[in-house]
């Protein structure tokens, strides 16, 4: 056991009891813009407030607590994740950040280290998909890219503008923070490449760009039983090999030097009745790359591949939604490498395949991210779990390199 | 224009008539068990008394309508089909089949043609696959082989045999009719075999065995972005492979001398998110043969291929349902091809892949079928037609061989 300055006992009580606000009987589950995530923000308000926090609320919907530094022009010095969680899962997944920000602001006051920055402990809104099929809602407005129409976005008859002013948002008013001087977000990893390793530590060094593309293939609907095997168009068979061949090519450039997956993760068919054959098929490709080119490429590949069809099926094929890689920023990684090296946590340089709140704060601050081993890779599920003592050890990493980055701008 | 003795118009207007009778906006809709499908049945009831024949409904809720022979001890000669459609679908399926059973009937009266057996003109129930999720209601039944439990299956708060009663039928004096001599069933061909090739009738020789193959595959639900691609057990790849392999199989044994098709029809994967690897597909398989040996010999093959899995995804599979092919009866079948050569079609001998109620009719009597062109092949859709020239042409033989059975059968 090493000796740290922060809290482990006291992080890993703060875990659980903000675990123990979940829907009953699914766990994890306190969903953004629900009674329970307000439930859950109470209790963050008042751990903030003991922590001695001044607490704000931004346009944004982010709860912020501030730790005032020495010199009111250095600017602010941010730390956070997000509370909220997917539907069935999220024991860790933002948590374990928002929780290892408040331990950092309180390992500093007991230690009795005064930053020359203000310390920003923030809880994001809404990181996960929420209700409105967005995310990631508190980060942009932050840094002043939330889409405006989607304020028009309805769920149950209020709007995303209506359900932010909800919850003490004030979505007019929104403008990008100019103020922030270095971002730094602890997350779980989501994936299984630190555990099986027994590496403590990911430092993230790009925020993989997602795109997502769909393919409708057309066919013909005809009957199971009549329609001879020569003369069919079926849709399902045709978008099967297209399956076959995006994962094949996914795994291709997955083996290059390069972060690269491709999933199909939504495929529906129609009519989908025993007797028919399928008329028609949607799928909805989702590829991951930090190399913007790899990205380009894939899509153009994928878009030569849909057109190389079976006589008789037709494809449409849309690019849904296009974000870039975001690669971190390169003196605050070195900064939580050289941390990591101080506090003797093994580590590794990694990609994240997921997107974070981090990916949009990189546009208006300088920001990083360290991951902390998740068990079995799983995540977004009830079993997700990462250990206390990793956790802490990443909140140790945190700590030591905001005070090095506190140092170093004051240079 | 060949001279018939079968009145085309009048067989072109009760088509219409009865076309016109669809739930408004979904042509053509007139589902068993729905007050459309009654309303259709009293135009059917008065057409049939019209004709002179005697009404009467039977235990199975099918509409029989009875033209007296000169011999009470002959037995009985059946023709019809039903009048029941699927949804958005039906203008001439089964329908046909009813009303050339009214016309050979009317056509006897007209050219003073007296039978030595009871001629039966019959509608039978819920041929389709009805709100309580099965098919072939009225024929099962009439052939005594309707499973008992199904009699308790529930719609909408209402059990079939409930519904059975409510068309008029007695579910629970279920026999089988012991007095027919012969069932013949003129349908529409469902396929796209006899239009192409410009022949006017098909003569079908077996209708097709269906088993129901059900395979579930579960995988590993991760993160579409973290998790590296060489470390998923993506249940949708594993079965787009298996969907592939399906196809070829059955192409492969369609090419041979036996009728063959297997269709990938249903298939759901979880959890269809964009951002999750598909951790489980469940897929159900029609296959159909008129060889039972070959639709054995398919299973087996496609139970060996479900076990050769790549590593981390498992298969469950089940047989959901399996019907043995039937053979139509050798003495009906010459009948109806030697009207057809007197009439002066052109027909071939054909299998039939869907399922008719004739496969019912054929396990309580020497049963046959013959097939009218369908455009394009289509049907179960508001597109299906038949030209009313091809039906009465079809009518024309189903009279000559009900002529001729009647005399085959007296020798």
């Amino acid at each position: 056991m090493r000796n740290l300055r922060v809290n482990s006992d006291r992080i890993g009580a703060d875990l659980d009891a903000l675990a123990a606000i979940t829907d009953p009987g699914r766990p994890w589950t306190r969903r953004a813009f629900s009674p329970r995530f307000d439930q859950g923000r109470d209790w963050l308000r008042r751990r903030f407030a003991e922590a001695g926090l001044d607490i704000a609320m931004d346009a944004g919907g982010n709860l912020i607590g501030t730790r005032k530094g020495s010199d009111p022009a250095a600017g602010v010095i941010m730390i956070g994740s997000h509370s909220d969680t997917v539907p069935d899962g999220g024991r860790f997944d933002g948590v374990a950040g928002v929780i290892v920000a408040l331990e950092v602001a309180r390992m500093l006051d007991e230690q009795g280290i005064c930053l020359r920055h203000d310390l920003q402990v923030v809880d994001f809104l809404a990181e996960e998909v929420s209700v409105f099929g967005v995310s990631c809602i508190g980060s942009r407005t932050l840094s002043g890219v939330l889409p405006a129409p989607w304020l028009e976005l309805t769920h149950e008859g209020r709007t995303l503008a209506q359900a932010m002013r909800d919850v003490g948002g004030a979505p007019d008013q929104m403008a990008a923070r100019r103020d922030i001087r270095a971002f730094l977000e602890l997350h779980i990893e989501q994936g299984i490449v630190l555990e099986p390793s027994g590496t403590d530590l990911g430092i993230v060094t790009d925020i993989a760009g997602i795109e997502r593309i769909e393919i409708v293939l057309t066919g013909q609907p005809d009957h199971a039983g009549t329609t001879p095997m020569t003369r069919r168009a079926d849709a399902l068979v045709a978008a099967a090999a297209l399956v076959t061949d995006i994962d094949a090519e996914a795994k291709r450039r997955a083996a290059g030097p390069f972060h690269f997956t491709a999933t199909t993760g939504e495929f529906q068919i129609e009519p989908g009745a025993a007797n028919v054959v399928p008329g028609r098929v949607r799928m909805l490709i989702d590829a991951r790359s930090s190399v913007r080119a790899e990205m380009e490429d894939f899509l153009a590949w994928t878009e030569a591949r849909a057109r190389d069809l079976p006589p008789g099926i037709q494809a449409e094929i849309r690019l849904l939604s296009d974000n870039h890689p975001t690669p971190m920023d390169a003196v605050v990684v070195s900064a939580l490498q050289a941390a990591a090296d101080m506090v003797g946590a093994s580590h590794r340089r990694m990609v994240s395949g997921a997107g974070h709140d981090a990916a949009y704060l990189a546009r208006i601050a300088p920001a990083a991210m360290i991951f902390v081993p998740s068990k079995d890779g799983r995540s977004h599920c009830a079993e997700e779990w990462s250990e206390t003592a990793d956790i802490a050890l990443g909140a140790e990493v945190m700590a030591e390199a905001v005070i090095a980055i506190d140092m170093q701008e004051g240079e």
